[in-house]
């Protein structure tokens, strides 16, 4: 059966108008809407909030009811400063109808608390893990080597001077971990699709 | 159960020696090995044929018996000159116990060729698709927009000109696609043991 | 004869009164100016209104009379944040005298209403195309592949993240489709341009 | 009527094999076919001679008949370094129909030699004009501001030092003439499928 | 005889109170002081207007008389965008005692005013000069090529899209023009004191 | 007092005469000289070993007789492809009279190898740690968050695909670990002198 | 026994809340907490001045008593625009325990005045040399070698034009000076740590 | 008076047969001709020796008498590796009828040695100093601030590592000292013409 992702509304340069359009339409033929980085959000809430139950985080905002989950994904992530895109990524998860396992602020520079998060998803039955990381994005190699599932890595923008930006692409990419593949800087939704489709797939 | 991921030895930097060192010692504890990017795939080849099974490409080599497959990947390729890494990628899958659906040639100048090799993986329900791609990489964002599977871009150095091997890598990672992951450029490997792990994964 | 290309004036560093004193000059001698990347857009607007029609975009201004179009240019472009640079190259096409056929919205995700834009622009005749697009900026060689005519690609500087601003070029210049050439990022102008002379040339 | 542009194959990573398996079934539904940067352009030409005219030049090899010319497009390079990348554009052009006008050797150090060359082109009414230049490509903006037609770009890769390969396409893309649109680094062929284009579009 | 460059105080980064305290004390052993990028300029002038005649400009500003001129340099620039660069540069040459013969607006899109400016530089004997050229640049070596002097190419931030701020320094380091020099980017001053040197230099 | 470090001839674009030259002098003055990075190992070791004791290694070649060892530096490296670079620094070490304690082959895949490394470094009472590692180089942060004592990474130029090259230079400057800091990509030369000085340091 | 670096709080991206709380934690178990980068230093200084010494600079606050120093590290700057980056790398120092002997406005323009600084470190018998520079960072390679030291180059950001903020990175980086070792951009801690690392081990 | 500088012919992609017919044209006007950086100097030497003298280093070739020398310039470089270029220089400089003043391997590792070679062209009166360093290029500003004179600095391709061909020149380019001014890597040509004619300049 087809696997049912909502459809997802690219924000970013859209005006006000423009995204409640676009939402309304989806909304007339689907459960749920999710709106990625609109700057809208606060004006899209008080739009719908009367008729839908509405999600608003930094970088994502949801519409319509969540799904039962099916199937968990577990989330780790460097540094407090990754929060953001780690929001966006559990909550694009539960709209798709996966229960996220968060692990938040697991930086390399404390092992054990990283053995203990890969340990409780992994006695969870988690089928893949997304690691969020900004910097030099070592987490991302380092949990993959602890782990028989297929990691998403997801880098983040955090972090300053030298290519401050794309260091954590780029490590996350020249890793040599095999069972590592990485999405575009700061791309939690796409960390969470992927990732729940692996994990829908396995309840099928 | 731990997902059995044959082990992969790094060949590009090592001596002949050194490789047949790890091989053997690797092939005491383990059914099969890979060995990635070795210039000596030949020698290893001579070395040992006579006690197994070997299987010599471009990019790849792998010593042992395979496993029976269970669940399949599709992988679709843009051009000829992407059949190395289709060829590693194919050859890894079959060494985790995945069965590669292959299909080549396959550019997005020709949308109805593509077509066809997405419904032939829909119909013979892979579980993922690795699309193999130089170039613009454009493949890669199309696939993704067709099927409700994980797919994983394997950027190739193929191209000339402008940013001639990382111009696929860029376009996947900026691509809008929610479903598309990417790995290194001339990836295979990962492209195959990131799939396998979601086919696998499906069969458990 | 001579193709008549209305003078164009570079607005963006230019201060208010400087653009005024080289537009009014330009009036003396040709029927119409286009101010490009003003930000006195609005202040050019009333200081001509009275005297002239003038066309006020975010990214390009008209004053004076549109000449009768003759000929025409198809503009497809991949998402509603790629709608500036649209509204320039339309403009700029109608500047020069010829008839943009316009297609907003049309990212690869949807392939058919790529052909249905595809399919309408050659019942038309369109002479030439124009691809406006962000993120990867897979529409261009899609687009290519299925027109007997020259593509102008005029990628955006829309998207987030590895080379946000870069993705788009890099892969319409990386891309195989012979009949697909490329302007500067955000080039509406030259986009509207180049097609114009394209489809004036056949009139001829 | 679609416009007749000869089957190109990218040879650069075909086996001698695969190029010839792919030329000979295009030639039999094709008067001609053209090979791009084959590493086989001998053994093709000893294959094809004795059935059929070849061309074979440094970066293409043409196979069968050429035919009529009709309309033409000014070709102008800055040095000798360009030569192979004219040659690829001059002989794509000629297996497209259409008579290339060329003048080699035409840097901006020599002004008056660029003016010869682009008053003869339109004495001849030229459709378009293709650019040939490395290094710094001056050639290409001071050409597109001397005429009232589409210019291509065709950055080469000569020159040496900093961004050696790449600062003709940077200064190409980078310049104010709106009338100037670029193709990939060393793209002779991409050149000559727009500007034929161009041409036969006007002869329809 | 040691030649006589003013005192240069970079004033980006310092305070309003640091700047006054080094030009305070510089002025105790110089005639005058250049103080460049400063945000304080306007604080700078208030300060010293009453003790000493200053210009105040975009990028520079001079307080101390000027001396007497001796020996010139020509100045010449692409376009408007240009004029604070220009500015600063022309600033500088009289403080250092050169007359600036400046012309603006002299892009190569109008080869006959590049060719107006030249020669007006020659005739007056001017001993170096400086090009003042943002987007690609071309006017640089296009000058160079017209004149037996040495050129200081000076590159500007201007233009939009690729490589936007470094298209003009890259195609100037790449010019085949053997009496081309560079300074970075938006470098008046360097620009400036280099041609200074060579003008003042003669006139020992 | 002066810490004693060997002279260091950089022997990459040096003649096999002019090395032999430099080298001699500095033998007059010196007890040992060190030569990196010369294409003529061979030819100096033949030269010298009937008068000197001589190593000769891939990337490094020392005349003349080592010291007797003072302090001890850890030198830990990710894998068999970083040798060369190991060596190098190891090497060096021991010319400047340090002792170096290595441990290769231990990437991130195996913490607990790491870990014993690490161990055994602090139970010697090692002074510093240098950290040899190519691909994403997440060895290095991983090491300085283990160990009180500076830590010198030397990214090595293993590795393939994006930013192949720089990848793990640009980890570790991204890092933040504060004890980290990072010589030049394939610096084992620079890793060693700057460990072996702090080495040294203590035993002042 | 354990060298005492004071744990470091990097506050970029966290909320004063956050901060609030890891440094409360922090103080409960250590007797001082540097804060790195936090836009909120001055509520802060409010929120702990009445409990604990606060010192609050550009870049870096602490917390808490400072300890005795023992040995000292020699900090030499290029020009006035680095002092927030030398202030939090004495600062920082402090913290650690270690005396800062400061020397800013020391560019290569005035080698005599960075010999001073030179001898009096040496005489003052620092254990290593923190180099702050921006622009082309030459100072760093000079002052390396007249030292017989280890040195810290820490690039500042300080700087315009072409890769203006990574200039003097890769001029260190590039620097054939063997005692030269470096931090990321901006990297006052991360040199205080090290530098410090070294002076206390000297101390043991 | 027009200054004469010889005819440079660009010997890169030319074959042995195109050089020498463009050699022979110009010999028919010119007294002597400039070739540079052609792979064919030994046989252009056989052709030319018994009718010219020839000229024949790594980068140039000279054919013809070499005028009388008036005016010098100073030309000191970093280090062995560098002297290619620097042979290109003085000898494109003494065909040019300028005496090169040149002292090799002062690099900023024993500021005596540099400081010894400034005195000497200073008190020869040499009219500008042309610097050739590769590296990390600190050379370059450090002798600017020596000496009131323009100084030409030639980065060259020396060194490895991060940024290897291009540190000298990023650190060039972005140094403070406003008399320094840059030309291409390895551009020991420009670098020759540029400050040739300079020199030549204060003797008319
Ligand atoms: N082609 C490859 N690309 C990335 N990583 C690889 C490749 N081949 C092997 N590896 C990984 O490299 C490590 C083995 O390195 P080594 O111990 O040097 O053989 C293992 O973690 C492998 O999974
Ligand atoms: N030199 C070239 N540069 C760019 N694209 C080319 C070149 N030669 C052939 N192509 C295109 O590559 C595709 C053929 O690839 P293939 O099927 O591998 O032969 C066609 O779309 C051609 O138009
Ligand atoms: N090594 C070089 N670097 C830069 N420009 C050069 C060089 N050698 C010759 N040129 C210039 O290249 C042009 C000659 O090109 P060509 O006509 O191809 O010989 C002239 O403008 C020369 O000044
Ligand atoms: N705009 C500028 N660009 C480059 N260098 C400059 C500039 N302004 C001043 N300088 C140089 O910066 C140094 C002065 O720096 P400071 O001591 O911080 O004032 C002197 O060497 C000046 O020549
Ligand atoms: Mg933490
Ligand atoms: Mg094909
Ligand atoms: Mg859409
Ligand atoms: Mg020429
Ligand atoms: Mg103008
Ligand atoms: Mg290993
Ligand atoms: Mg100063
Ligand atoms: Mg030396």
């Amino acid at each position: 059966a087809r696997i049912n992702i909502p459809e997802i509304i690219y924000g970013e340069y859209k005006t006000r108008q423009q995204t409640i359009e676009v939402a309304d339409a989806l909304l007339q033929r689907h459960p749920r809407v999710i709106v990625s980085r609109s700057p809208f959000n606060n004006e899209l809430e008080a739009h719908y909030r009367d008729r839908y139950p509405v999600i608003n985080a930094d970088l994502v905002l949801v519409v319509g009811d969540l799904p039962e989950p099916k199937g968990s994904v577990l989330v780790i992530s460097a540094g407090a400063a990754d929060h953001p895109v780690v929001d966006e990524c559990a909550i694009t998860l539960r709209s798709i109808g996966v229960q996220p396992l968060v692990f938040e602020d697991r930086g390399i520079a404390h092992p054990t608390r990283v053995l203990d998060a890969v340990r409780e998803g992994i006695s969870k039955d988690a089928s893949a893990v997304v690691v969020v990381a900004g910097m030099e994005g070592a987490l991302a190699p380092f949990v993959a080597s602890l782990v028989p599932l297929p990691v998403i890595g997801v880098p983040t923008s955090v972090g300053y001077g030298f290519r401050a930006k794309e260091a954590a692409l780029t490590s996350m990419l020249a890793s040599c971990a095999p069972n590592l593949t990485v999405v575009n800087i700061d791309g939690g939704i796409r960390g969470a699709v992927v990732s729940g489709l692996i994990a829908r797939n396995r309840e099928k």
